[in-house]
């Protein structure tokens, strides 16, 4: 049981120097060093507990900053108190009276709140010495429908619902638990088409995942079409007709652009396309969706959807057939349950974004405890998985045939190797000292 | 003329002591202490502009983090050539491809652009020896057209019709401009029924407001019903039945709470219920606006809907009859040129936010604009005012008879006295540093 006065509260900006190799490049985020704010915690008995939400680097110390803000709001309380009132102290980080004018529940501000709970979550776990899923899986539907705050979602979900919903599925839970176990999460990757790669990369990249297995690619568009044709015939070529293929244009387009653009690329069956606009614009995903629905294509999205109302209003105005929550933009497990609850009620299924650094390692957990004990169903549902950065995690991602393994250390794999966060510290670490030295970056 | 190279930027975090009076208290900022993330730049010229963004006290460290990482896009910038593609500068702050995933456009990050844009704003005006209303009046409309960023809004309101828009309101603008400058523009006032102020100080403020000629009162409800229902008696008994009365909420309900609660106040004939919901809830305004509309009950919302794409939708789904921008919470005065324009198209009076330190003196330079150059129309349009914190400014809004008087000095009307803005230091001015010594806060 997780207990003891919070004592210590450290916070640093850790960020690797990606944009060199043109990882992660997209059609908006065209040279992304992926980063994280990152938060340890510490008892007065001495547990730790490590969260962090990720970036694209520069403003990384924005994000820090507001974790500091936050910290008087979490440092001498009693680790035990939170979780047993846990949604008063999502209410209590995520509402002040002063701060909430900075978001509110959005930006810096949700992204510094995601990453302090989520050291709160790694911590509770570890004192109960399950990794987190577990955790999850084994709570009462009573005490995990206490982490979320009902606020401004009831016309949605009311508490009695997210109850019923959770009650409902414990019929096969031990099931499904035996079979992640066994089988994993299914996933698919992203890491063949960055749109920064040259197309000898792309078909590289794309042989070897076929050679381990994989059978769902993502490709990014949304820069130039004629690129997004050549190179989503290549991918389709290269997997054949029966594989999945997604796009994804990274919030590129405006409303009647998006549908001719996507129109322009349905010869190569993509299941989704992700982001197509402005991630605000419910309405925009909406027309959207309705103009794709007929050519088969859904709209996906949710990576930069940032809280649980907005993702209330894609699902209430049918804007999108998947959902994409993210560990780390969301006010951490606490909206992501309530997310995955309403997605459970309006019977849309769940995606996670991942990829980044720790996206994969942290939305694992959710998925796995999505399939256990909330929806109970893999049917158009997979995880994205990025194949970056992991090494400099204690626990990171186990993939298996294109499966996400189930973690089996206690926590909420977030605690990056120590010698890792050193060297990458921005700015004064080993690696960004070289790099300014060797003037690779100024 | 505005020219030559921006050469500095300063911001400071600049802070005032009103909670310990309750100023400025509502149902969900019970202690608001109004700051701003101050902003001075200055070109090889020698000329200065200064900007600001709002905030309630805690975490306006974090804006001025903000603006420290933009200012790297702005020191070096020529001025002129800034003026002369304000577009591609303002997407240049909102979108750089590592920044923009901590919003984007959202948020502390869009605060901080706001901040320095307002700046650049107020340099320009000063430049052209103009008051800034008076530059944007007197500009031509393929001017002011490229000052707007339409990414995202073109399924609303096309660069073309923006043009139609402000062509066809060149009729009368003289007229009108002329009548602002003898009769000033129709104000409202908040100052008398903040949350936190008893009756009976309610009453000496109305009874001081009434002498004073104010003919349109707001006040703060959604804490507790009776409170609600004997504060906004007590204030319909003064006014009478024929003066204007609203009610704000400050998002403390949810969808179905807030249809119920203001049918309880519908006798006291609110013109509008403001802010009854989460900001980010478009659609849940739209319900609301629809429950209340048979009741002749408008929704108002705005102070903090983050960005022109949120607004959009608004409209789009007519869940607003009053569309209150905001001239610190949006990206400065090119997002609100666009969300006065798609306010005009959907044919939505303009009521601005204001209050808070130096929102008055920013916004009534907007709402001059939208009625000589824009809209035309006083018909069911008010700017909010606030009696609070006008003499640290240089140039301090002027009311009359319950009207803003056109400012006549250059600029954006942001400059702070110096004394004050050095005397309110947040946390080493002499003002907090008393204040610490008295006891009177940690």
């Amino acid at each position: 049981m997780v207990k003891g006065k919070i004592t210590k509260l450290s916070v640093s900006d850790v960020r690797f120097p990606t944009s060199l190799e043109q990882h992660g490049s997209d059609a908006m985020h065209t040279d992304p060093d992926y980063s994280v704010a990152y938060v340890v915690i510490e008892t007065e008995g001495g547990l730790k507990g490590y969260g962090l939400t990720f970036t694209l680097g520069k403003g990384t110390e924005i994000v820090v900053c507001a974790v500091q803000a936050l910290s008087s709001l979490v440092i001498g309380k009693d680790s035990e108190e939170i979780v047993n009132d846990f949604r008063s102290f999502y209410r209590l980080l995520t509402s002040d009276g002063q701060m909430r004018w900075l978001g509110p529940e959005k930006g810096v501000v949700q992204l510094a709140a995601a990453a302090v709970l989520n050291a709160v979550w790694d911590l509770w776990a570890r004192a109960e010495g399950k990794p987190l899923w577990k955790l999850l899986v084994d709570m009462d539907p009573e005490k995990l429908i206490s982490c979320i705050d009902f606020r401004y979602i009831t016309d949605a979900l009311t508490e009695k619902e997210a109850l019923d919903i959770l009650r409902k599925a414990r019929d096969g839970k031990c099931k499904r638990e035996e079979h992640m176990l066994k089988e994993g999460y299914p996933a698919y990757t992203t890491s063949c088409a960055w749109i920064g790669y040259p197309d000898e990369q792309l078909k590289q990249l794309c042989s070897k995942a076929l050679s381990e297995g994989w059978t769902r690619f993502k490709v990014k568009v949304g820069a130039d079409l004629n690129d997004d044709i050549r190179r989503c015939r290549l991918l389709r070529e290269m997997i054949g007709p029966d594989k999945t293929l997604m796009i994804d244009a990274n919030q590129r387009w405006d409303v009647a652009e998006a549908i001719e653009w996507v129109s322009r690329l349905v010869e190569f069956k993509p299941l989704w396309i992700e982001e197509p606009t402005s991630p605000d614009d419910i309405l925009g995903h909406a027309a959207i969706a309705k103009a794709l629905a007929p050519l088969g294509i859904g709209v996906a999205t949710g990576e930069q959807c940032h809280n649980r109302v907005m993702f209330k209003q894609l699902l209430q105005s049918q804007a999108l057939r998947f959902v994409q929550i993210d560990s780390c933009r969301l006010g951490s497990v606490n909206e992501n349950l309530a997310v995955l609850l309403m997605a459970e009620k309006f019977q849309v299924p769940v995606c996670p974004h991942a990829g980044g650094v720790g996206l994969c390692e942290l939305v694992q957990h959710l998925i796995l405890f999505d399939y256990i004990a909330v929806s109970g169903s893999l049917e158009n549902r997979m995880c994205e998985y990025v194949d970056h950065l992991h090494e400099h995690f204690t626990n990171p991602v186990v993939i298996k045939n294109a499966s996400y393994m189930p973690p089996k250390n206690p926590g909420y794999s977030t605690e990056m190797k120590d010698d890792s966060a050193k060297r990458h510290q921005f700015p004064d670490g080993e690696v960004w000292r070289e790099l300014r030295a060797s003037r690779r970056v100024q």
